[in-house]
């Protein structure tokens, strides 16, 4: 069905046919379909396939996905129960491997499976309802926790800035706002009239299809460019701020983000713009100490070669370098703007401060 | 007619149907065809079209292509003849912008009419032959100097590198060999076995559809990477040198090229790679002082939003930056690679004792 796209959530849960409904990503800007997830299967090839993709709503897919598994589960005993819920959280984990917020969503749902079967022994129907609430309230919680991200990036530019981001950190990869797109939205609800500039972001131009089209529903003053031209714009004192999304930051403030980011960031560097990661806590993961230790996704090579065109674009055979993501080394970060405020090197220290100090 | 790239001259003079015959780029890798040139505003559109383009090709389609159109005036006074020769000229130099080759390649077609016409006072056919010799003395240059620029390059490198490129500086860019491709080739034609890596530069796609093809037709090990690549590749120590070639160097070593250079230049320096620029000395202005002064083309938008794509792949009016030049400033540049031999900082006074010794 063809929808307006303000009408459309990136990612909702249907109750009556018991399925995660999405706007399917990869046939925008063209077509705005949502799609209804039903199986283990489908909803893996969904988030493998990038029809739901930004680590967010990968976290918040997952999360309503295997809810829904859940509840087709015929057990009635918890131990059968949990076996299977455990099969299936371990394939979904298993669709992408670098945004922490797949797992950290998956193992929110587990322990609170844990938590309702085995420590408070309840039936299994008791179970599945909890997790129908977890799933929900996950999802709510994005919604707050990317407001938030809003209000402190926002705090960080002034009114008619330039504004840079790469790949989509939009509301099209969380349930509203975006991260990176947050302050953007804000702003343009207060009259701030920025200049946004958005980076294709090949091979799959998320940047193009996802960001230039919500942020131009929107309203928002928003020019399109090729990645490899972000320098050019930079060396004009064209952009002020450069604000991206990010699949997973290290315990030291290396930040793991779509591939490219770290291109923009050492042009930032370069011209003294302020580079900025927009993160939900729940992409912060103290487990991987640094960003060498964050697992890269490759991809297939038709996605350079190919995919989009009307015609091959490059030679029959040809080898292919497609990783989906890079690692911003942290010294290149000016902040880390998270929903509990603007993290500051060193990070290590200071985003442990900022999470204890709200009890995480 | 189809026939195989090793067939095919890049540029060349066709005599009997008096023409300038190019290889379209703008159809590869998918079809090999030659178009032949015979109007004035079929070489203008070929050069603004991108069907010839590389800073070399051009220079010499121009050379050519002035002859061309020379051949066919009708006037029998010199006065006359020059008269429509310079609105020729003048013409064909507007086609673009960036890369002084092509009022190089004119101003010595230009230096030979006078020479011929004015001070030698010869007939306007014997100013007509003198201008045919002129232009495929400049055809035939841009052989023996990009072989040479491949010596140089060669030199700078070891058998089994990693070595990156950006757009096209290949032979498809030159008549032969190329210019950031030269190294590659000879080095190919001795056994060193490099691995090569080629951007696939947008928005035309140069690297996929030319290099990555020019390559890979003659056996050299090559892998395609989008732009926004470079630096995660170089960041695990696979780059151990950047060639890259240019449109113009500025008396002070800055250096345009395509779109993106500057941000591989930027990555190279972060991990150490040694950042080297082909330049045929037809390249070097000293009449541009520095980088800020070389004007900059911009191009279409619909090359970023729509160009090679089944279907539209960036929402209906957004806007778009798309130069197809960036500068990359002087230091970052290990080292400008000329025929006369390898220029390091400081590049104004290396440049001028270079040309020098060459009696330039």
């Amino acid at each position: 069905m063809q929808k307006k796209l303000k009408d459309c959530d990136t990612v909702a849960l249907d109750e009556g046919q018991n399925a995660v409904v999405i706007l399917d990503q990869t046939l925008l800007p063209g077509r705005t379909e949502l799609i209804a997830l039903k199986t283990a299967q489908e909803i893996w090839d969904a988030i493998y396939l990038l029809k739901v993709r930004g680590a967010p709503a990968i976290g918040v897919a997952a999360a309503l996905g295997i809810y829904v598994l859940a509840r087709d589960i015929s057990a009635e005993d918890f131990e059968a129960f949990y076996e299977k819920f455990c099969e299936y959280k371990e394939y979904l984990n298993s669709a992408r491997p670098t945004a922490v917020n797949l797992s950290w969503a998956l193992n929110r749902m587990d322990r609170a499976a844990l938590q309702a079967g085995k420590e408070e022994r309840l039936a299994v129907p008791q179970v599945k309802e909890r997790l129908r609430r977890e799933a929900l309230c996950i999802r709510q919680e994005d919604v707050e926790v990317c407001r938030r991200i809003g209000e402190n990036g926002l705090s960080l530019v002034k009114p008619g800035d330039g504004i840079l981001t790469h790949c989509n950190a939009g509301r099209l990869a969380t349930v509203q706002y975006g991260t990176a797109t947050a302050p953007i939205y804000l702003g343009q609800e207060r009259g701030y009239h920025f200049k946004v500039y958005a980076d294709e972001t090949r091979p799959l131009l998320q940047g193009a299809r996802l960001t230039a089209y919500e942020l131009q529903e929107a309203g928002v003053d928003v020019t399109l460019l090729c990645d490899n031209m972000s320098a050019s714009l930079m060396a004009q004192g064209l952009v002020q701020a450069v604000f991206v999304g990010c699949d997973r930051v290290a315990a030291n403030g290396d930040a793991a983000n779509k591939i490219g980011t770290l291109m923009v960031a050492l042009a930032a560097k370069r011209y003294g713009v302020p580079f900025y990661v927009c993160a939900p806590t729940s992409t912060i993961d103290f487990h991987t100490p640094t960003g060498k230790e964050i697992p890269i996704e490759m991809r297939p090579e038709d996605e350079v070669t190919q995919m989009w065109y009307r015609e091959r674009m490059a030679p029959q055979g040809v080898k292919v370098y497609n990783p989906a993501f890079d690692v911003t080394d942290h010294e290149l970060i000016a902040g880390i703007v998270t929903e509990y405020g603007v993290a500051r090197a060193p990070y290590e220290e200071n985003l442990r401060k900022l999470m204890e100090g709200h009890g995480r």
